[in-house]
């Protein structure tokens, strides 16, 4: 191990970057604004994944897959959609690459230009919406309730790893309805879905509402969005539910008979979350010291660590950690025994505690004498020495215990920083000083909303899911309020 | 249901493309060579993952992601693989669309024009080697033992659902190691990883053996492939596994401090199967009636059908399917009730059959009487009224028959279908008549080889594991030979 992390006090986003790539999480490939996700980085991932997969299947969804391209003139079939998103994206135009006359490698072949551009797809409802058309005829082929995992390109200028990549690899959940209210049920559903997962699995708390005009989905009626707060008070959009209303039905002519026989257009939502979840759960919970990772998407939950003088000494210590290893195993925890003999025990425990491991184990000569085991946690670094026999109900307990606590912890932090704010002046100054969520009245003007973000760089994160109950005065124009909002800085 | 399939024996290419379609399996997208796969296609690619994703994981390797896009300078690199790979791909030429001046949607914006154009991912060498070159100093970082779950894009002309797509998803590993025997030794464990998952897993006897140097992948030193037969006997390529030597590690210095302080090059390997895996299932063992899936990669293994003629008797049967559903739940064995009133049974008896569910269960007021139910097999389609008692017992012996069953079935089909031919004559006549897998022997040139494609179409699909044991004399040439190799002709 080298020097250690930079603090997340002095330097939160030099932290946050180097964090990521010692701890073999992700890199930066060669090819601009893409990542590369290394294994420890996307077994995180793959745990996520599984846990979600498995919420959307026990709520009736299905798994698909739909093209990677989607031809250019399908984005401009949505109004709004194409303002969104036909622009910062990846073309293709050729279908051929021949070698260089002049012996350069190959070139791409001018008589392979495509008639019609393909965009690597930023998102799929068009492509899905078309599909779509020859799916439903009549409402006993509704609802659809369809996701896919996939990879996305949006060509990105400024990139960080995990949070904003030119590629990421996401789920897009696509359904289509009979009803206007089914459609809004199913996104709300999906929210809840997404805020569970990431309370009770990630252990991050997280605001349920509704984005403003300005910043919901191109080509959605009405955007639920989950908002967590991050270590530097930034806040971050953890995932997203849209009511699209039958705004792609009309684009692509998705019609269905009712069971009255008239024809109507079809309702539809999308949603989905992405690799930017590995940057939510890295700036949520991790320290100075490295990762600290909930043990609900932990990949290995308890490390187990020999201490040795002889090669006595190690292969009684050895057996005794195998012994261990066979019982957590039968009660399901998942670990590994690092045996290796060519690097010292406090090399491992820095090593362990980088990667996030939320227990580690120690066992000496002493502790084969005494029956005993050092167990140490990894999210606030306590040690104890413990009975051996009483062990594993020690490390099941240890885990809940450590999952609750990475919640409560993030959630303290987050009523620690959000403020009420009554006036525009006690707006800019805590925008300029320490960020949070911020609740203040706002007039639901785009005018007011562009201004506080000209002014502070703070935006609306979401409208809170009760907004119309509390009235009150905006902060900045003075005029009437429905209720408050809450700001942030986004990342 | 409509009118039935063609017949596999009348045409087998429109029987495959229908019941593809009817299955409710894939689909032809709007984008040329791009394929939607259903969901019920998607959730036979999703067992057929899971199975192996734990065989290459219980085998040491871990997932990772790398990019979509490869700079097109890096196809050049390794001299055979751009011959190979550096033709037919999507070409992404602009990061950018903009409005037209004229109003007709988008278009390409000229000045976002990429310095090096970036081509999708026809298969990932060199960006994986370009990325491992900073992964690997030394010996100790040896071995890599890596796999990712992809999309890539191979522009074909001519394509098929599942078997020849211009996108298609796949598994592809990539391992490095520190020497040439532990690189073979990584190849041949993926080969027998890829034949124990098709006869076990899938029911698909499978021969092993070699490429021809004419039909081995572009940049390796040998590749070794599992290779399976149709219904219709022609020959399919259901995986490969390449040792690549120090090829990739040549081109892209990908070098490592040995134990004794030298410097050497990298010895790599790589393997992978794609969604043509699920073609090759459909004409394995599928009928005229529709689809047959052996029990392992059912998604539903068990239907069951209820048969009333009043609403009291519906309820009755409908408890006792309930009943027997849960029963088979604790039996770890997947099941659907098909409790709709508004088809008849002889519908729904189609409608399964169609979709290839191993064992139907029917349960009538007479069985209610009579505590029976009846149990059909999609295998071969025969009948059994058996005591409810027995019943779980008896689905959980039939599963298993069944899977063994395909296999066996399938095996007998290939023997049957494998000719040994001793001149050039029967040779020909064979595959102007009834294809299959032909043992032959070649004089090992690549002139007779592409001589023998020329006049027959067929190719070599393997060279026995065996080669080298039983010498010949050449079919065509009279040359000396080293033994059979397996002809037949390929999709």
């Amino acid at each position: 191990m080298s020097k250690g992390l930079p603090s997340r006090e002095n330097d939160f986003s030099g932290w946050y970057n180097e964090l990521v790539k010692r701890a073999d999480l992700a890199e930066n490939s060669s090819v601009r604004g893409c990542m590369v996700i290394k294994p420890y980085g996307f077994s995180i991932w793959e745990k996520m994944q599984s846990k979600l997969d498995s919420m959307f299947k026990d709520s009736g969804h299905q798994n698909a897959y739909f093209p990677l391209f989607i031809p250019k003139s399908y984005l401009s079939k949505e109004a709004d959609h194409v303002e969104g998103f036909a622009k910062e994206c990846a073309v293709v135009t050729h279908y051929r690459l021949k070698s260089d006359d002049k012996g350069n490698g190959v070139v791409v072949d001018p008589d392979a230009k495509l008639e019609e551009e393909l965009i690597v797809r930023p998102t799929s409802e068009t492509v899905i919406w078309n599909t779509y058309k020859n799916w439903i005829q009549s409402y006993r082929d509704l609802p659809i309730l369809v996701n896919q995992w996939a990879n996305v390109v949006r060509w990105e200028m400024r990139t960080r790893l995990f949070l904003r990549t030119s590629e990421f690899l996401w789920q897009e959940g696509h359904t289509a309805h009979e009803t206007k209210s089914e459609a809004e049920e199913e996104t709300i559903k999906i929210l809840n879905i997404y805020s569970s997962f990431l309370e009770e699995t990630m252990g991050i708390p997280v605001l349920k509402g509704t984005k403003s005009e300005s910043e919901k989905f191109a080509g959605a009626e009405q955007t639920y969005c989950v908002e967590a707060l991050m270590q530097d008070s930034k806040a971050l959009q953890a995932g997203t539910s849209h009511f699209l209303g039958q705004n792609f039905a009309k684009a692509f002519d998705v019609q269905f008979a009712t069971s009255g026989g008239k024809k109507e257009y079809v309702w539809g939502t999308s949603w989905g979350v992405s690799t930017r979840l590995v940057g939510a759960l890295i700036m949520t919970h991790s320290d100075d010291k490295g990762l600290v990772l909930p043990p609900n998407l932990a990949p290995i939950q308890v490390v187990l660590i020999p201490i040795f003088n002889s090669d006595e000494e190690y292969k009684v210590v050895i057996n005794k950690l195998d012994l261990i290893g066979k019982n957590l195993k039968s009660s399901n925890i998942s670990y590994k025994i690092d045996d290796r003999k060519n690097h010292k025990p406090g090399w491992k425990f820095s090593e362990y505690e980088l990667k996030g491991i939320p227990i580690r184990l120690v066992v000496g000569p002493k502790d084969i004498d005494n029956n005993t085991v050092e167990v140490v946690r990894r999210d606030n670094l306590t040690k104890e020495v413990i009975d051996e026999e009483t062990l594993i109900d020690k490390v099941k307990n240890l885990l809940d215990e450590i999952q609750k606590n990475l919640f409560n912890k993030a959630k303290i932090f987050r009523e620690n920083n959000s403020h009420i704010i009554e006036n525009y002046d006690d707006f800019k100054k805590i925008f300029k000083h320490k960020n949070g969520f911020v609740y203040a009245h706002w007039d639901g003007s785009i005018e007011t909303e562009n201004l506080i973000k000209k002014e502070t760089k703070a935006t609306i994160r979401c409208i809170p899911l009760n907004y119309g109950k509390d009235k009150g005065k905006c902060i900045v124009t003075g005029k009437p309020s429905n209720g408050l909002v809450v700001f942030g800085k986004a990342y």
